[in-house]
């Protein structure tokens, strides 16, 4: 797991990631451990939701065709709607623009025993903002730290951080392209935007090496999760999760009162 | 089916309503039956968020213990969280409280493609704050034409409406807090409001029975769930969520443009 973290400030170059690592796994060696973690993530979402300790935040950044909403619908289906929250970040609403680039995102964070995902974020603030030179890069640097200290302040109120890139190569994402257009129930998958966007590859490629340079502390580390293989995508990231959720130790809250005395009361409300 | 639905403005006695019913129907009999409808809700919910032409608004209510963590959790667990939102509403925040009732509620609808549950809802304002005579009879009919109203509003503007009143026996709820007395791991569950609340087990019966009197339209009908039989509920809520989908009869959208060129476009673009 440890060469796919990144949980510290250090010059990052994606080149050194390759996007169809398996970590030396095959599809069928981790089968049985999957639906075993499936199982198990369902279970601590129980606790963590009872518990009401912490909040979770899951963001999730990548590449047009990376598998954000796939990551979503495979990785983190069967879990128990109640206190799971999806908030996809599209193009900001004027309103949503007349504010500072954190503030709608601070107002979607998790309440406590609740997990929420991001499907893109503020993370789109450095880097499609940046690619359009919206933004110079003395404005990206200032963001980096001002992420940074948004994240570590999170962090100090009980919100637990894992934000995961899905790293795809530049040839998944033409496959991917290609199967929208040759498969008529994937076609309200395909927008003009995402092959408008391709052509921007490379400069996207180096923002995102930029934000992992500048945006991982040992406290909100960020993962590289190689995409090009979904199983491997889909059961690194709910390793991650269960993993991290197991590391909390969390029981069900006990009770107050005399559960005796409850139980005679119920009883004897007719 | 008929006989659980309440589509116009009559008088409603809930004793005509048997919360153990299950229609004449065995667990054992729906079991393939339950199957099949939990994979076609997925794909219907599909091709519903795809097509972004309606939104579906489901609304739970009942007493405590009626189910109504567990309706989300049990008949719709297995849906993609893209698109899905399931929204509590508890006690009003102060915020809230200094709006009118439906404020808080309507900034939660769904939008096109989405299905939003809401657990609670403003029918709480024409529920608890009744039994506690925090509102007047008065107060509550103009509540029921305005419900009504901003009900028949949102159907004209392309939200489709389901109401499931969540039907359980007085005895079934006492059977529920004490199995939550009983299980340490259930202890969260257990409130010491719900335990006070069972005492107006009558004046909640009786102001339920108004709200189906008189918030029931052939748009946004209710639906007495008969709630003993969790089974029965799940089998109930599911079916129904599944027909009013098939009966829009949606297909994934068309592709705008020539899918040809659109391909040649993406090989040649390296």
């Amino acid at each position: 797991m440890k060469q796919f973290t990144i949980s510290s400030s250090k010059k990052i170059d994606l080149n050194d990631f390759c996007p169809t690592d398996t970590d030396k796994l095959d599809k069928k060696d981790i089968q049985d451990k999957y639906l075993e973690l499936q199982e198990k993530f369902i279970e601590l979402q129980e606790v963590f939701y009872a518990s009401k300790k912490f909040s979770l935040l899951i963001i999730l950044q990548g590449m047009d065709c990376s598998g954000k909403d796939g990551t979503v619908k495979k990785a983190l289906a069967g879990v128990n709607p109640n206190g799971f929250v999806v908030q996809s970040f599209k193009q900001p609403t004027l309103l949503e623009s007349e504010h500072d680039y954190l503030w709608r995102a601070h107002k979607e964070t998790p309440i406590k025993g609740n997990i929420t995902v991001f499907n893109r974020s503020y993370y789109e603030d450095v880097l499609v903002t940046r690619v359009h030179k919206m933004i110079n890069d003395p404005i990206a640097l200032a963001r980096f730290k001002e992420i940074t200290e948004f994240e570590k302040y999170l962090v100090s109120n009980g919100t637990i951080i894992l934000k995961f890139f899905l790293h795809i190569s530049k040839e998944f994402q033409q496959k991917k392209l290609l199967s929208r257009l040759e498969t008529p129930e994937k076609h309200w998958k395909f927008s003009m935007a995402d092959l408008a966007e391709r052509k921007f590859w490379d400069k996207y490629q180096q923002c995102y090496a930029d934000v992992l340079s500048n945006c991982s502390t040992e406290q909100a580390p960020w993962y590289v999760v190689p995409a090009d293989h979904r199983w491997f995508r889909d059961y690194f990231i709910l390793q991650r999760i269960v993993t991290t959720l197991e590391d909390l130790k969390l029981g069900y809250p006990a009770m107050n009162g005399t559960i005796a005395q409850l139980i005679e009361e119920v009883k004897e409300s007719n």
